[in-house]
């Protein structure tokens, strides 16, 4: 089955996060594995784009009840209906996660999925001691698909 | 966009309500509608296997926190890790709903989908006021298509 | 340790709902045990008003993620900021539930409690199996209180 | 109303750690405040224990959906049922966190907690910008107490 990679970051980025966030959407498509990220603007638009345009699949998980608050580039869009409590799903759903840049909510993201034991690639984002701080996009995408780890 | 529609049911059930489920999912796909449940056993498995041999997408919201769990139908599984509240994010995604057999689980389904405002269309399920009792899979899948409606 | 009992309802009601919920309230505190509840207004403040008269303790579990939407007879609010998702923190955390007159939100309540194993006493509310249904307030907290049970 | 504040921090700790949290707990109850906290054991029993001691009162937000689970400190006993997503409800429902101590969890609570707006107070815990590093147990209460909101 294809992996599910995660992206998580602020929804409000500068041009070198959204950059990065799209190029990181690209590659995890390219390389077949399904993109699951918050569903909304910023980093989560970006890499959602980047994936959509290389053709392949994403997923949004949305705080709110409403579907139609997903970005343009969501395929499927999951309404929580838990606010921030949505990053859990994200977490618990991914094999691996990809951190862009970020404050508060993506540094709770980090300690979730380092809480539950998935790895944390970090573009730009806290320098917090489990993250995996990667060089670029590229380096982060083919550190999880090299991870060898298939989803059962 | 594609519709999306939730199929709510038991996990365990009988001959009769396992072959409404699948030909309810198949119908699902061949309106080129997504499906989305619970992501285990019973109805669920049955809606997964019709729509997925019909060519279409399907969508499992687990309880837990382990994406391993959902039947071999699913494509998208997603690891609510919420227990029995995961059934909320199933009624808040999908436009409309088809209940097929099931207990208080189901039940408890019907209650939240029906105060979210969702239309539900029942298969051999709860006599409740407020659900649209349907002969067949044909005829719930039928008025949910014909609803016209579009998630915008 | 105190039993918790849970009052579940619509909030917004009539005044012999009212009623029965304050009286309902009342009888649990003078039975020594704990009301809990979604702390809104109705039902729900019926009952804590009826508790906190007769010198009992509250629990709102609220919706929002905000403790001031508490009615003003809440001793502990507890901010779940799940919406609807709320109630089964309400049925996981009681020993028994009271269920008075309601709608849908009520119906799928009572569905979560039955499918959780948790008994429902039913004043006014939805007629469904598995609800044991009572003539008074009096008789559905008699009920409950000897039950013997006691949390460990 | 009494103010509510919330103790974060590991469930396995060392004595140190024990010990700040149970005078960190003793004067949360001398300044009648509410303790609450995830209702199990190190950090939180010992905060529990602490404020039990000094006749306060405290409530246990629980991972699971079986309320004796909680450290036999807890008055008010609360099951989430959502695992670690129950961090959300101490976060949303107190004014103020003292973190003491702990790893992954509690990182994402204090990601959680500035990302709400509510202030965190460390005591040997992760030295994040935005957490505010205290000396003592006495400095942080302190300084919520003296934080002159009451909430409404």
């Amino acid at each position: 089955m294809n992996k599910i990679i995660g992206v998580i970051g602020g929804s409000s980025v500068d041009q070198t996060a959204y950059d990065t966030a799209y190029e990181v959407g690209g590659l995890i498509a390219k390389n077949d594995a399904i993109l699951i990220c918050g569903g909304l603007g910023g980093v989560m638009e970006a890499a959602c784009k980047g994936a959509k345009e290389a053709g392949g699949t994403t997923i949004g998980i949305l705080p709110g009840s409403y579907i139609g608050d997903a970005n343009p580039y969501v395929d499927i869009p999951i309404a929580a209906g838990l606010g921030h409590g949505r990053n859990l799903i994200i977490i618990n759903t991914a094999e691996a996660l990809i951190a862009i840049s970020g404050r508060f909510g993506t540094l709770s993201e980090i300690g979730f999925a380092l809480q539950s034991g998935k790895p944390v690639f970090g573009l730009g984002t806290w320098d917090i001691d489990g993250v995996i701080a990667c060089a670029s996009a590229q380096e982060a995408v083919d550190k999880i698909i090299r991870r060898g780890e298939s989803r059962i």
